[in-house]
C-alpha cells in the first residue's frame, strides 16, 4: 500500500445521483452544472439516460448543454435560462398559478430559470418582464395577474425594491430572488439581497443571489395546493 | 413663517395605521415596537383600541408591553416571544399545519414569535424545541410530525445547518429564520444567514435575522391552503 | 523642556470655530455635539454667544442641549430632532420648497433633523410622515405635494426602497437619507444605504446613514434657486 | 399545456421602453448597455429609431456601440465616456453651469460620462482634469470656475478626498462620484465611497461607484434653475 | 553604487528551500505553485532533484506540473488534486486512519488534495464522495467507516453543514475544509467557512478555504498516533 | 383550539440535555450559559444534579455561576475562565500532554477555558502565559515544553501571529484560538482569525473567536492517544 | 493529579514584563490598560514600581489610572489622552521635531496620546488642533510649522482626508492615525482607515484606528535622527 | 453650443504632470501605469522626455513598459518589479540603509518595487528574500543586517506575521507592505493588512496592499537622515 497510489473504484463514481429524490421529495433531480467539468456533466447525463430519472440541468454553459444533449438528445434546452430539461415535456400542471416577475431586462435569465423550474415541477406559470419600481405604472398595470397568483416570484437586482412593493399589493407570499445585475455598490447582488431581507412588507421569502432554480423550486412547493 | 417654528397638525400623527390591511392582505396589523418610544407605542395602542383592529405588537420590551396592556387590558402577552396580541383569542384555524422547530434553547424566543404569529394569522401550529444537528437522532425522532406539516419554520443560530437537513427530509417548503445566537464569527446572525441562503437542499425560504414575526407570517401565507 | 510637561495655550482652544463660514458658504455654523463632552459643548456655546454667530447644534443629548441653553437661553430646542438652533427664529425663507418624507415612524427623528436644517438654512419646508412602500397608496396620496417640491428629502431605513419609488414619480432631485432603523441584516443602515446607492431611478443623492443634518443642508443648497 | 413549452409573445419583448419618461420626468430615456447582450442592445436601438425617442446609451462596449450606430447612424459616440447619444445634438442649454472635476487621469471616463449626461439633459458644462488633493495648488487654481458653478461634480477614486476639499471651498452642492480607480484596500471604489459619505464638509451628494451617468443626471436636475 | 543597478547574487536565489524541515517537523517539503511563475517552479524542482528532498508540489497548473515533471520525471501527478509528489511512492503508512469526505462532486479536487497530502505524510486514507446533508442517508450509510477513523476530513462548500453533522456522529476530531464551491452569497467560500467556525458540535478544526493541503497535513499530524 | 393559547407540555422542557453524549462521543456534556437566562441555567443545573451527568458550564456570568452552584454545591468554579465544572474532580488523565499558550495577559480567560476543558476531558495540561511574538525570546524559552506536547493550543488576539511561529517550531498540531482582544481594525477578533486561517506554517487548526471551550475540546480529542 | 485542580505558580504571574525592552529597542515599556482588569493593572504598576522601569500606561480608565497612581504616586496622568507616565519627567529631547495635527476637536484624545508618547520617547513635539480639510485655510495657516517637522502625525476621523492633503504639502513622512470619530458609514474608523491607506500622496504611514500610542511611537522612531 | 459637442483643448491634456514636485517634496515624479491605457502612458512618457523630469513608471505591463522605452530608450526596466526608471542611474545615495525583506518567493515583485523606489529616491538598499516566520532561523540569521538598517521594509502576504516579529527585534521603524499573495480567507491581502495594523510590537507603519512603491517611498523619507 505504500507504493505508487492508485485511485480505487470509489473514485470512479464522482457523484451519487439521488434517484429516490422524486419519491422522497416529489420532484425531479437537479444537477448544478456550473462548477462541474464538461466531462463530469457528460458522465452524469449518461447515468440519467440509463436510469430514466427526470432531471433538470441548471446553469449549463453551451458546452455543458451540448454534452447533456449528446446523451439526452430529446431534452429541452433554454439557452437564456441556461437550463436543459429531460424529458422535454413538463408534467401536467397541478396546484396554483406561479407568476414570475423580472424587474429589468437583465434579470430575465434568472427569471426564466425560475419559471422553467416551477413549470417542470408541475405548476402553471406566467412571466412578466421589465416592471421596475422606477415606473410604478408598470407594476400597477399587472395588478390583476399578480393578485391571481398563489405565489409571486420576483427577480431583481440593483436596489431590489420590487419585492417590497409587490408584497404590499398582494396577499400571496412573494419569493424574492436577488440578482447580480448592477455594478459598484451593488456588490454582485448584495444590495438587493439585503433590501429583500429587510423588506418592509411581510411575506417575502428570500433565496440566494441569482438562484432562479431555488426560487422556482420554492414557488412550486408553495403553489402545490 | 420665518419665526419660531411650530409643529403643524401633520406631526400630531406620528404613524398612519393601515386599517385596510386586513381587507387588502387578509391578515391583522402588526406594530414593531422595538425602535419606538414607550409613548409612541401607547399612542398606537390607544388608536388600535379605538378602531378595534386586530393587531400584533412584536418585539415589545416589558415597558412597551405594559403600555399596550394599559390600553388593551384583555390582550394576550407572551413575554418569551415578546408579543402582545389583541384580541387574545386567535382566529379559528384554517389551512395546513405549521411546524416550528427551534435548533437550540436560545433560539426559543424567535421560534415562539414565529409560532404565535402563524397562530394569530389563523393556522394550526406545533413547536418542537432543541433539535440541533449535533444530535441527529433528535431531528429524526420528529420525522412524522415534520412530514405532516404544510410548511416547517426552522429557527437556528450558529452554523444554521438545521434547515438544510430538514429540507432534505420533507417535501414541504422550509422557512429558515437565522438567529443572532452565537458569538465571535457568528457575527450577530450572519453565519446562519449565509448557511441558509446557501442551503444545499432546495426549498428553503430565508427571512431576516431574528425575524420570527416575518417567518411566522410567511408560513401562515404558505399554509393558507 | 524635558521635565513635567504642561499643556501650552494652544490646547486651551479645543476647537477653531469657523466664523467666516456664513460669509464663505452662505450658511450658519454647525456643531456636531455627539462625540464631544458636555464641557466641550458648553465652551463652544459660550463662544457662539460671545461672537453672535448663528449656529445649529446637532445630535445633542439632553445634557448637551441643556449646556447650550445655559449659554444661549433663547435658542430653540427640538428634542425629537436633537437640534438646538440659535437664534430661534429661522431666516425669512427664499428659494424653492423642500419636502421631507419619513418612510416610517422610527425614521422621524432623522426626517425632523433634515427639515429643521433646511428651514434654518432659509427654505420653506413640509414634512410627510409614515409613507412606506408597503402601502403604495400612501405615497401616491401625496403626489401633488411631492411634484411641487424643488427637492424631496426621503429618510428611510430597512429596505430603503422609498427613494427609488419617489424618484420615479417626480422630476426634482431626491436626497436619500438612509437610517439605522431596522435590525439583523439591516446592519445599522447598510441595507438602505446600498439600496439608495443602487436606486433604479436616476436623480437620487445619497448622504451618510442617519445624517439628517447633511440631507437637509444639501436640500437647502439645491433649493436655493 | 404540459408538453414542450414555447415562449409566449410576452417574451418577445425583453424590455418595456418608457417613452413617457421625457414627459413625466423631463429628460431623455437612458439604456444601461453593460449587462445586456449585443442582440438586446440592437433590438432596443431599433425600437428607439422607430419611436424617435431621444436616448442615451451608457457603458457601451465597442461592440454594443457599433450595434447602436447600425440602427442610429447619426448618433454621437464618445468612446472614452462609453456613451452613445441620439440625436447627436444636445439640447439648447438652460439653467446653471455644471462643472465636472476629475481627480486623476484614470477618473476621466467617469467624469466624461457625467459631463456628457448633463449636457444632453440640457446644461452648460465645463470639465477640469487631474486636480487631485496631493497638489492643492491645482484645485486652488480653478477656484473662480468652481465658484461660478451651480453644481460641481467630482469624480475621484483612491482616497476620495477631493469632494470634501471642494465642498469646503464653494457654496454650491457637490455631486461626488466615487470611482473604482485604485487597488488593494481601495476595494473597487469602496474607499472613496466611504470617504465621500463621511465628507467633513456638508453639501456632498453621493452616487454609486463609477456612476458617471447618475452623477451627471443629478447635477442636471440640481442646475435646472 | 549610484549608477544603473544590477541584481546581486542574493536575488539569484528566489527561494530558500527548507531542507531541514523533514528533520525539524517530520514531514516532506511543500511548494505552493499557484502564485509562482512556471520558471520559478522549474527552478525549485531542479533544486529538489539536486537535493533529493521528498516534496509535494500543490495547486499546480498543467504548465507548472509539466515543469516539475521535466525535472522529476518519476514523480506522481494527480491532475484532479493538482498535486505532484516526489518520490511517487508514499511512505509506508503508520498511525491511524484518515477518512476524507467530499460533500459534493465539486468539492472533490480539494478532498483529493487532502487525501493525497495525508497519504504522502504517511497515513492510511479512505475517500468518500458526494455525501451532502441534503440526503442524510448517504452520511449515515458510511457511519461504520467514519467511526473507525482517527480523524475525519470534511470538504464542503455552500452551507458547509456537513462537518457539524459528522462531528455529532463520531468521537474523533473533524478537520473541516471549506471550499469555494457555490455562488452568490457563498462569497467564494465565506459561507461554509463561517458555518464551520460556528459548528454546533465541538471538535471541528477549521482550515483556510480550499486548503486541501492544510487539511490533509493537519489530519496526518493528528493521526500520527 | 382557537381561543387563548396555552403552552403545551413540550414547552415545559426548554432544552433536551443529551445524556447519551458521554457514551456516544466519550466526553461530558457542556452547557453554553451566555445566551441563556439565569432561570434557564438554574433549571438545567437542577436536571444535571438529578441525572448525575458530568457537565461543564461555560461562559457563565457570576449570576449564572451562582445559580449552578446552588444546585451543584460541590462543583468547581473558575471565575477567570468563567467555567463551572461538575464533578469538581477532573478524570484521571490519559493520552498526551496539552500545552496551552496565552499570547498576552488579556488572552488569559480564553486560554484558561481551553486548559480547563482539556483537563476535564481527561488530559494532562500545562499553561504558559504572555509569550507574544514581539519578544521572541519568550517563545523560544519554552521550546522544550512546546516540543513535548501532543498538541499545543495557542490563544492570541491582535495580529494573531503566534500560532504561525509556534507551528513552525514543533511537529505537533497547533489549535489556534483567536481572541477578541484588541481594538480598531482587530474587528472583535477578525484580524487574528484571518491570520490563523492563513498561517504560513501548516498544521494550524482554527476554532471560533474566543472559543476556549472548543479549542480545549479539540485538543483533548487530538491528544487522546 | 486528577483531583480538584489548583493554579500552579506559573499563573501567579499574569504577565511577563519585558524589562529588557528599553535596552533592546531603546524605549520605555508600555502597558495597554483597556482590556485588563483594575486588579491586573494594579499588579503591574506595583511590579513597575519595584523594578524602576520607565513605563507608559495607555488607554487607562479613571479607575485604572487611580490604581497606577496608588503604586506610582509621582506619575503624570493626562486624562484627555488617558495616559499615565512614569517617571513624570520626559527625557531630554533629541532628534527632530514631531508635529501632531488633530483634524477635529473629537480627534484630540488620540492626538494627545500620540504627542505624549513621542515626548516620553524623547522627542520635541508640537500639537495643532482642529484643522480639518473643510477649511483649507486652517491647514495652510500652519504650513511653516508643518514644513519644519521631521515627521507629522495626523489624527483624523470621518473622511480621513487630511493626511493626503498634508503629505502633499511637506517632504517629511506623515503618520496617519484614523480615529473612530464619526457615525453611520464611518464604521468605527474604517472610512478614514481606508482613505489613509489609499492616500493619493505617497509618504503616508498608517497605524491602527485610534492608535495614538502607536502613531506617537512610530513618529519618535522616525524622528530619532 | 447646443449642437454636436467637441472636446475643448482642456481635454487634450489628460494629465497635469507635477514638474515642481521634485522641488516641493524632493523626490522624482511617479506615474502609476496600471489604470491607464497604453496610449495615455505613451503620451506621458513623451512629455517626460520633453521636460527632462526624473520619473518612475510603476506597475507597468510589458506593453506599457515598451511604450515608455519607446520614448525614453535609455530608461531602466525591471520586469519583476514592473518598474521603468528614467534616468537609469539612481542618484548617489545619502541617508541611512533601507533593508527590504520579502517573506516569501511570491512577495518578491512587491519587495523589488519597494527596493527600487527607495534606491531611485536616493538611499542605499539591501534585499533579503524568503524569510517567513514558519522558519524563524531564517529571520534570526539576518539579525545583524536588520539591526544595521535605518528602516526595514517587510513585504508579506498570507498571515502577515513577519513585521510583528521583525519589529520586536530591531529599534528602527518597520514599513509593512501587505501583499495579495494567498488565497481563500486571505481575501486579496486583507488578512496580512489587518495583521500588520494590529501588530503587537509598536513601530509598524502600514501602507496599501501590494503598494511596493509607497513602501519604498516612505522608507526613503524615513531614512533621509
Amino acid at each position: 500500500m505504500a507504493e505508487g497510489w492508485e485511485p480505487g473504484p470509489e473514485l470512479a463514481r464522482i457523484a451519487h445521483l439521488d434517484h429516490d429524490r422524486a419519491a422522497r421529495r416529489g420532484y425531479p433531480e437537479a444537477v448544478l452544472c456550473e462548477p462541474k467539468s464538461v466531462e463530469q456533466v457528460a458522465l452524469i447525463a449518461a447515468e440519467v439516460a440509463a436510469a430514466g430519472t427526470p432531471t433538470l440541468f441548471t446553469r449549463a454553459t453551451p458546452e455543458q448543454a451540448a454534452a447533456v444533449l449528446a446523451a439526452l438528445s430529446d431534452a429541452h434546452h433554454d439557452p437564456v435560462a441556461r437550463v436543459v430539461a429531460w424529458p422535454a415535456a413538463a408534467p401536467e400542471p397541478t396546484g396554483g398559478l406561479v407568476v414570475v416577475v423580472s424587474a429589468g431586462t437583465s434579470d430575465l435569465p434568472v427569471a426564466r430559470e425560475a419559471e422553467l423550474t416551477a413549470r417542470y415541477l408541475g405548476r402553471r406559470t406566467q412571466l412578466v418582464v421589465d416592471v421596475g419600481v422606477a415606473g410604478l405604472h408598470r407594476v400597477l398595470g399587472h395588478l390583476d395577474l399578480l393578485r391571481s397568483a398563489r405565489v409571486v416570484v420576483v427577480a431583481a437586482g440593483m436596489d431590489g425594491a420590487l419585492p417590497s412593493v409587490v408584497a404590499g399589493l398582494v396577499s400571496a407570499p412573494v419569493v424574492a430572488v436577488p440578482t447580480s445585475v448592477g455594478y459598484g455598490a451593488a456588490f454582485g447582488g448584495v444590495a438587493p439581497l439585503l433590501s429583500m431581507l429587510n423588506a418592509c412588507a411581510p411575506g417575502v421569502a428570500v433565496v440566494n443571489i441569482d438562484n432562479g432554480y431555488g426560487g422556482g423550486h420554492l414557488a412550486a412547493q408553495i403553489a402545490s395546493s
